[in-house]
């Protein structure tokens, strides 16, 4: 079990906070996602360590950037 | 033909203009629903004129504020 959290910029709402949970969610191994809207924290619980690439490349179809 | 201007509060991005386009467009005889985001300005056309009660209605279903 791997879990690591990110932030994520550009997410003003409710509506942000689940377009980013349901990309993140879809990532092979992805057990959890848990966003704190005001902090842009994106935690990511996982199976098996995540690339970041794949992160990144989620949280961008959602919309959103993921901060370095 | 009928074109009111409201003005809503609490849209922060395209999501919550979805929201309240869609259901501000569920009241019966409206035909068109424009908004625009940074000034929270949405303009409902509708076959007749609405009472402001059912725009309000919409508005706040969508979790948004009719200003007065």
């Amino acid at each position: 079990m791997s879990a690591t959290t990110y932030t994520v910029a550009g997410m003003t709402c409710g509506h942000c906070v689940s377009s980013v949970k349901e990309e993140v969610g879809q990532i092979p191994g992805v057990t959890a996602v848990d966003v704190e809207l005001s902090s842009g924290a994106v935690t990511v619980t996982s199976e098996a360590p995540l690339d970041e690439a794949q992160v990144r490349a989620a949280v961008e179809e959602a919309g959103y950037e993921l901060k370095a």
